[in-house]
């Protein structure tokens, strides 16, 4: 009986925020993003990790600004420009976690230091001599991370060696002061990053070399928050939770705040519709999925295919078939690059509109 | 001697564009650009085939203008937002080869129609019966192409007799004009194609619908313009070509108009180097490739992995391996979704940057 109440209020809901929708468009329930918010804060709080929230994923002045507001000490952004648009907006303690390196971007990093509390990451000495280069003339040192790569293969010195000697050379370099060490822990237990941060740590500390900041991030491992000896958390993509979230058990259905909304537009042969929504709203990011996203009302549909604007569904299996003119709901494989298509987005509360969402640092990657 | 003064003056040509470049950032060779547009004009003109471009790829009023310029009878958009950016910008012949389909659409659509010379695509009954609705109150019929289905299998109806019938339905609705078909031919010979746009337009002759447009596209098909009998051609991609149009023999490498150019961020271990374009850059667009994209200075690397803002590039048998700080040049896999992700595009022109262009109509899937 309740359950059968609850299903009817959600159809109800739907129909609701569907209602005139122009479509594709994502749409993000507030009352979602909001408990995501509060959830990982808690979860930095119980492990008393600060939480340094990684904006990539929402790309959006309004949702760092509740990030801030539910307790986070400051941002994190993955590009300068990402930064600036931050900083416009009065956000003042920001994480820049890469390299930042070239000409063009060396003024304005000098500039945006000299306006916030900064800091950057650097896995190598070329990137540290730039960076010193920007900032040495100005009146205010730059603060950097050493980025350490524990596993996951992307960006990062690969030995607690090289960790030290980086450190070694950041505070030899006019205009740097080194602040400690960034890490992206692949997903899983932390144990070899936990040792490799220790042992940095004790030869850093032998060196008088302070490692104030330790860093870790990533919503996969939210549950081992604190667990590397990490000072601060940065995770970005727990704000939406998508389809890979799910898949990582980092999150349930329930959590995942942002779905992508398309219209059936054709129903061109047995078994197949196709849907306004395709690489330029969903993207082609897999995430290890063999299809591009789950429409979440009829899951036994495959989006196996996409051109630009269409969506190709195999409703083979479907014992009902969305109609064509019917709104869809989607569950991206990958919400981050889906926020980033869009100059703004729909805000849902209570299953009803509720305003839009404007996407600020979108496009923003250099 | 010619070939090494040829080398030496593409390094210096290089050494100037990459000066001082904010990378990740796409360049297009305006020139290279240019002969496109000039080379498909001439193909069209050959075959006695109207040039209706497809603005998809550059989403740019001034490379619509320019195509105009140089002998397209108008344009093609896939999206009504696409359609009103460069009708506001005064181009005023305008397809939109899309089912146009929801509530949300339907005044715009009105709107539009009477602004400029607009015809529709439509594929089944349920759309054909919206456009009427949206249409019939104003002064003015709108013009509506059955698209047809000649083995892509992604739009349009897929047996001859259907077209006839959809066909029958636009006409006998109000507001609506059947003016014709539309096909999107599957790459490779059309005289599949041919066969089925003949017999319909045969059984549409017979019970008296004019078929004034036959509306084909498709860059790969180029070599086959007017062979399957249509009055128009919208080619899309050809502007700038990509890695997918070299493979499908419609261009060579030379013909390719943007790069992305990416700056090496990071050379963390033997064997692999990290770029600053990622998939919120390149796309994860794989177009049937096994990477991300050609690295063209340095064809034995290749992109094997993508973060939203790291390219992981194995390097491993590269005689010479791209320094950090060194701005390389990569070939996308498919071109179109990548200028879609910037407000502005640098253009160069003989090696030497020479503006920007502004990609007015990105994001406009709606």
């Amino acid at each position: 009986m309740q359950d059968d109440r609850r299903k009817s209020e959600n159809e109800a809901v739907s129909a609701d925020v569907r209602d005139g929708l122009d479509t594709p468009v994502p749409v993000i329930d507030i009352d979602v993003a909001e408990r995501n918010i509060v959830g990982l804060q808690q979860a930095c709080d119980a492990a008393g990790v600060a939480n340094r929230p990684h904006i990539k994923t929402h790309k959006s002045i309004e949702m760092a600004r509740l990030q801030i507001k539910h307790g986070a000490s400051g941002i994190t952004c993955q590009k300068l420009g990402e930064a600036e648009i931050m900083a416009d907006a009065g956000i003042n303690d920001i994480l820049i976690s890469y390299n930042i390196i070239g000409e063009a971007k060396h003024a304005r990093l000098a500039d945006l230091n000299e306006r916030i509390k900064l800091t950057v990451a650097c896995d190598n000495e070329v990137v540290a001599a730039g960076l010193s280069q920007a900032v040495k003339a100005t009146s205010k040192p730059l603060s950097v991370l050493v980025e350490c790569d524990t596993g996951r293969h992307r960006c990062g010195v690969t030995t607690t060696s090289s960790a030290v000697a980086l450190a070694e050379t950041i505070r030899g370099l006019p205009g740097l002061t080194f602040a400690g060490l960034m890490i992206y822990p692949p997903n899983g237990p932390v144990d070899a990053t936990t040792e490799f941060v220790d042992t940095v740590r004790r030869e850093c500390q032998s060196r008088g070399l302070d490692i104030s900041i330790v860093s870790a991030g990533g919503t996969p491992n939210r549950t081992r928050i604190g667990k590397a000896g990490e000072t601060e958390y940065r995770a970005g993509t727990y704000i939406y939770n998508d389809r890979q979230m799910v898949g990582f058990g980092a999150a349930t259905k329930d959590d995942c705040a942002l779905h992508v909304y398309a219209t059936v537009t054709s129903h061109p042969e047995e078994g197949r519709i196709m849907i306004d929504a395709g690489s330029k709203t969903l993207t082609s990011d897999l995430s290890g999925f063999k299809d591009f996203g789950v429409l979440v009302d009829y899951p036994d549909a495959h989006i196996y295919q996409f051109a630009e604007e269409h969506g190709f569904v195999d409703v083979t299996n479907c014992q009902k078939i969305p109609a064509i003119g019917e709104i869809i709901r989607i569950l991206p494989n990958h919400v981050c690059p889906v926020s980033n298509l869009f100059d703004d987005i729909v805000l849902m509360r209570d299953g009803r509109r509720c305003g839009r969402l404007h996407i600020d640092a979108r496009g923003k990657v250099s």
